[in-house]
Parts: structure tokens; C-alpha cells; sequence
């Protein structure tokens, strides 16, 4: 039986598509004029040191002591460390949560998790770092996983990164971002279906067909370890898109052999290095794409991560029929970023 | 049987994503630097009269002349006309094509058609328009559409209009824009399986349901007259968000009766107009989602308008998840734009 109103006002909503079955999230933000919603991405500009929330104590601009603390060698100081994002999309609230009905559609609390992963330096961000301290970031992104994904409101652990304004980075001092979600996102389901259909259909994996014809191929392919392999995909959604997959099948990115974080690092800070060689230190996004924490069955299901350089605009083409449009082919964005490697 | 081979390497190229079905349109731009496909959003500056490629001569920069031009009374101007896109992603190849096999790939060569709907005044945007010269740039679209439908190859057509540098407008004088496609675009087919999956279960148009819900709690709605209703859907992707829909369950934008497109602009240019208003004149994408032009069965379909004003950047939750994050509720958006009209 479906509860028929929301609980607690002060916590985001998530409301479903009546049509598509998509979720939206609800968080809002008191403003003073309505103009202030809009950003002009002119005026995201970097945050100088002096301002930078996260620069001086992390933990005074969080509600909480962080909840993973890294220091160095000598203990003098931290190298990263995650706290609870104060703005948060998604909120802990101590107790899993129904979905309700609103007229004829479902919602639900957003009852989760929203956190931030700070690395040390005001300016040197993943691309500029050491093989160790990307390896770190790797570490806290799997140990925070392993954590929050056995709380049994979670459906979905995101971990993602926004670098520069044009990616929606409104703080400058680099930071990713883990979200848990009370639901399955639609693009993760989407996802999960796509890759569940073609393996009832073919009996393989689609991640494994991919990566066995970019290899056949050859022409999109950057880098490659034992481990791990990072290529411009044949369909890429952004011009310069770059994956990474682990080279063995394995659906859930939390069950990374720890000896393999260096090389998935290796892989990760090499491609970004490349794109901020070939393109100028561009803004971009990165994800990671990985079965849910909602104990399900997803054995067919092969983790990645998802690099999306910023390069333009989606417009009316892009918004209203959901096709991108490359201006440049996989094969030729490869070859360029190659020259770089 | 499906072609093995690409016939034209000039002609751009469609590819879908083994994964997810989705397409993506690959349409090569020449840059003499990779750096040069970096957009920065700042350097989108408004095109001044003197270099703007519309103003003096549209026809000059297209390829032939218009495919459609109205006049003035008089005869002595032109007030809109449509022309073929210099840079089109989708062009006029005279012939169907088939879809052909790329290793496990499935693609298909771009063709269809790309056209610019150019209005006469370089400044003056559809929401400081009068409503006679909105009415116009609608029965533009509805000729051109019923036009392009007849070509067999053609599976959908998309209109959409792009305002701003933040919305992907790389010129600033007004502009609309109409591709036709050769496969059906991802998003519109996720839209009609979902509304013809909700008609199979319930027996009802699930537009119908929605106008209904929005029309009971009248929280949202911001415009209507006999024929058309406007809105910020109860479910947006966007802050501030605005549907448009005909009141009567119609299927295609092409069936639209030539008596209500006065009563379309209407709420259309009211609409922009209170976005632009409310919020100091924001970029904004509007498309609209109709029925394919497949000759398929489609009846469960209502067509309709989606306008996005673009108020911030998405970042990695929206890229990664496909769940998008409102800073406003659609109620309180609707609050702030009814007290500007």
C-alpha cells in the first residue's frame, strides 16, 4: 500500500516521469530574486584560494568531521579526505523511505547520501597529480563505496567528478562527488536492460564485445596496462569521449582487486593528462557506471568509467531527440589525442 | 541482408550504441588545432549586425535559395524564410539509405535534411514578438513540416529553436531550425513506448492524464485559451521548465488546424515572454515532440512543446545518472512566473 504524502518537507523529493519513468530530484535553494537561479556560465569563475571553502578546514564548512581522513606520511597534514556535502541532492535520514503517490505519479524522499572528496592542493587537479596520489583518490572512492553500499535504503552509489565551469564545477579546488540514491537512476537502468537484453540475445557480455572490437579495430585505443584499457569508444556521445574498462569481466567497480588501483589509476590520470595536452586543459566530467548496491542479480553487467570532455553546448538537437551530434569521428579524435601520448 | 560498407564519406553518419539503442550523428567539422573544438562558453558572443550571415542576405550564405519565404504585404521584404543549413548534420542525399554493419555496430549515413527558419529582424526574439508575427513563424513550421513528411526516407522530423549562447545559439539573430532524420531519435521513441505502454495498462492518453492532474491542482499552469494549455510539469527536467500542450488529444503537430495557430503563439509567445521577464532574458532551448513521420501507428501520442531555459550546467549526476537536479519545484517556479504576468 502506498503511502499517500510526503514525509519531511526539508528533504529533497524525487519525482518520476509519468512517460519515460526517469527521476527527477527536487533540492532546493533559497534565493533572494529568481534571477539568481540562473547562472551565466561567464560568471562561474575560479575560486581564489582565499575563498576556497575547502582550502583552510574542510570540516568547518561541512556539518560533520569528515567521514574518511587521509594523512601523510608524517601525519602533519591530510592529503584527502571526504565530508558531507552541505548542500546536499541527496540526505541521510536513518531510515529507508516509501515510495508515495502524487495525484498519478510516484515520488519518493530523498533519502541517501552526498559527499565530497577533497584532495589537498587548491590547484593540482587529477591530471597534474602523481600515479600515488591518483591512486589514493582510487582507494577513498572504493573504500567510501564499500561502506556506504551496505546501508539497506541504498539503491545506487554515483561517484562522479566535474572539472571546470563548463562542467558545472562551482568550486575550483578539485573535488568528486559520491551520491546514494534511493532509487535505480533511469540511465543506469537503461544501462543494466541494454546489457541484460543483449546477453540473453548474443550469450556474451556487450561491454566484453566492445572492448574485443577496439581492440580488433585498433584505431581508437589510447592506453592499455594489464589491467585496465582506455579508448575513444566507436559511438561516443561527446567529441574526445573517453572509457575505461577493467579488462576482466567484473560487474561491481567495489570489487577492484586492491592491487589493481595503480593501474586503474594509471589509466584514469594518463587519459585525463591527454585530453588536458590535446585540448587545453578542457572542463569535463567523469563517471563511474557500476551494477547497483541494491542486491540484485547484474552478474551480465561490466563496470566502466565515462569521460566526458566539455567541448560544446547541447542544443535543441541534442535536448529534444536525445541524438548527439560529434563534430569530430571517434577514429580522428583518437588519432589527435594519440599525437599527445 | 545489411550493406557492409559505407557508401559516402562525405555525408555524415549515424551510429548506434550497442548498449543502450541509442544514436549518435557524426558530423565532421574541419579545425586546423584540436584546441579549436573547444567551445568556451564566454567566446559565444552575440554576432554583430555587420557579420551576421542572416541579416543582409541569408541566401547568400546557403547553398540555393529559400525553401520557403514569406513577405510583406507590400512585397518590398521578406520576413522569414527558410533556407538549407550551410553546415548541415543531416543532408539531402536524394535517396534512402540503409542501415549497414560496422563489427557489431549497426549505422547508417546521415541523411534527411537540416534547414534554418530565419526571421526578418536581426534583434527581435520570438518573446518581444507581436503575436501575428509568432503566428507566423508557426505556420512556417507547420508548411515546411508537411512538406518534409512526404519524403519516404524520412522517419521523424524535429523543430526546435535555440536562444542564447548558453543554449548552443552560435548566432545570435532568431532562428529556428527543422532536421529530418532517417531513424526514429532515441528520446522521442523512449517517449511514445512509454505513452503507448501507460495506454496499454490503462486505457488512457498519458498526456491526457497529465493536462488533467495539472488542471486539478492548478498549482503549475500559467496559460491557456480554447485550444492549448502551458505549464511547468509537475515532473520538469529543468528549473522553471514550460509544457505546451493542445487541449484536444492530437497525435501530430501537423494536424494542427490553421484557425488555432494564432491561439498557439499565443500561449507560446507569453510564455517565452514571462522566461524572459522573470528571469532578465535566459538562453533556452524549446522542441517539439510529435508523432513520427514513419507512417507508423501512433495514435496514442499528443504532441507538444518542451521549452528549457537554461539556468545551470549539468554536471555529473545528470551525465552519470540521467537524473536531473532541480534547485526550484515546479510549483515554486510556476509561483515566481505568474507574478509576471
Amino acid at each position: 500500500m502506498l503511502k499517500k504524502t510526503r514525509q519531511n518537507k526539508n528533504v529533497p523529493e524525487l519525482r518520476q516521469d509519468l512517460v519515460t519513468g526517469e527521476w527527477v530530484a527536487i533540492a532546493e535553494k533559497r534565493v533572494e530574486r529568481p534571477q539568481e537561479f540562473v547562472k551565466r556560465d561567464a560568471e562561474l569563475l575560479n575560486t581564489s584560494f582565499k575563498k576556497c571553502p575547502f582550502e583552510t578546514s574542510p570540516q568547518a564548512s561541512a556539518k560533520e568531521k569528515p567521514v574518511l581522513l587521509y594523512k601523510n606520511k608524517n601525519e602533519t597534514d591530510w592529503t584527502l579526505q571526504i565530508v558531507l556535502n552541505l548542500y546536499p541532492v541527496f540526505t541521510h535520514t536513518g531510515q529507508c523511505k516509501d515510495i508515495f503517490q502524487v495525484g498519478p505519479y510516484f515520488a519518493i524522499e530523498g533519502a541517501g547520501l552526498h559527499e565530497i572528496v577533497i584532495t589537498r592542493d587548491h590547484k593540482r587537479h587529477l591530471a597534474l597529480m602523481s600515479n600515488g596520489e591518483v591512486t589514493e583518490v582510487v582507494r577513498a572512492y572504493h573504500q567510501r563505496y564499500n561502506e556506504i553500499k551496505n546501508d539497506e535504503c541504498v539503491k545506487y552509489v554515483s561517484i562522479f567528478h566535474n572539472h571546470g565551469p563548463e562542467a558545472g564545477a562551482s568550486i575550483s579546488h578539485p573535488h568528486s562527488q559520491i551520491v546514494a540514491t534511493p532509487v535505480v537512476p533511469s540511465d543506469v537502468h537503461r544501462s543494466l536492460e541494454g546489457s541484460k537484453s543483449y546477453e540473453d540475445k548474443n550469450k556474451k557480455c556487450v561491454h566484453c564485445i566492445i572492448i574485443g572490437w577496439e581492440k580488433e579495430d585498433k584505431k581508437r585505443i589510447l592506453f592499455e596496462n594489464d589491467s585496465f584499457i582506455a579508448f575513444v569508444p566507436f559511438v561516443s556521445r561527446v567529441n574526445f569521449e573517453i572509457q575505461i574498462f577493467p579488462k576482466e569481466h567484473r560487474s561491481n567497480f567495489e570489487e577492484t582487486p586492491k592491487e589493481q588501483f595503480s593501474q586503474l589509476a594509471d589509466v584514469l590520470r594518463k587519459s585525463l593528462r591527454v585530453l588536458y595536452d590535446t585540448l587545453d586543459n578542457p572542463s569535463y566530467n567523469f563517471f563511474i557506471h557500476t551494477a547497483p548496491a541494491d542486491h540484485g542479480e547484474h552478474k551480465h553487467y561490466h563496470w566502466h568509467i565515462e569521460i566526458f570532455p566539455k567541448t560544446n553546448t547541447w542544443g535543441g538537437i541534442e535536448l529534444g531527440t536525445g541524438m548527439e551530434v560529434l563534430m569530430i569521428s571517434p577514429e580522428n579524435a583518437a588519432k589527435y589525442l594519440k599525437k599527445h601520448i
